[in-house]
């Protein structure tokens, strides 16, 4: 198969399936936005279901890579934390719509991709709990409860998409700067 | 109207629409829950639209009275703050299924209906921005960019419903504790 017509397939699925839902979206549809037609979209794909695979494995894969590389012994607690936070706002950039994708519609999987995703989310959760209790066994993470501080961080960083596309949304740089200290150091002076 | 049946088939009505999604759920699936006759429904309410129009402006309007009430002058910034918290934590736990509800399925309102609960919501936001305006401006805020404490502080605390019904939740008490404190005070020792 053709790799950059599979990729344009992929990415035009996940920017269809982030504006209408997963459910809305027809191949039909999905052949007349390419400009092609139907028949000739299944030589590519066989199914809106593997293309739905497809887009939450990558993103979920993404993450995955990214926290199995930032297990130094040396760096500390915060270094780990903000290089996490730093991935979310780089994830969140680059590839919105199949992050959005994701977190709407990874409930429509069936089965079997819904098991791998499921096992790549908590497998990420495990290793950023483990982070975080190495952080408290060493004294660098305060005595606040554990699941607390992972809720709370998962649910901004894993929102991230949502409040980019406002229009109250800050410049890049100001992101990068300000969600670690928000997130890690707190607001009250 | 008989109040308090009203109020039961609002309550079914929220916990139906958790469950399976405002769209999934018909008025015949509400009145079979209800063991009543779907004829015998349409006694009480004219519509499904106008149960979930009733659900999420009910959970709404509870958030605004609340953030109403915590202006005064003499508070600082940091009690503020944590009213605001501790209001979303046991809103959570006294309406969590209505509360689920407004999150998941406010998009399905009508037009007059979004519209009114978008304008309380904005109210809400733009209430919880002047009071952070306010704490920056009398230094008892630090200075990072105030639309990511916005962002960060309520994509916790509106998705705090989500995390509470885990396995992994901790204790109210604990919530209560520690949520505040990881908020507002960081987690880096």
């Amino acid at each position: 198969m053709n790799k950059s017509r599979h990729q344009e397939i992929i990415n035009t699925a996940a920017h269809l399936f982030k504006e209408k839902g997963y459910n809305a979206v027809s191949m039909r549809d999905l052949a007349s936005k390419l400009d092609i037609k139907a028949a000739s979209l299944y030589n590519h794909i066989s199914s809106k279901q593997e293309i739905l695979a497809a887009i939450v494995l990558e993103v979920a894969q993404e993450f995955t890579y990214h926290i199995n590389t930032i297990f130094p012994e040396k760096s500390s607690t915060q270094e780990k934390l903000e290089a996490i936070i730093q991935n979310h706002i780089e994830i969140t950039l680059r590839m919105t719509d199949k992050l959005a994708c994701m977190n709407n519609d990874w409930v429509h999987l069936q089965a079997e991709n819904k098991e791998k995703y499921r096992h790549l989310r908590n497998a990420y959760e495990d290793k950023f709990r483990a982070i975080l209790k190495e952080g408290k066994e060493k004294g660098e993470i305060k005595d606040v409860d554990l699941e607390i501080i992972v809720f709370s961080f998962l649910a901004t960083l894993r929102t991230l998409y949502l409040w980019y596309t406002k229009k109250t949304s800050v410049e890049v740089e100001i992101l990068q700067r300000d969600l670690p200290k928000t997130l890690l150091d707190g607001i009250i002076s």
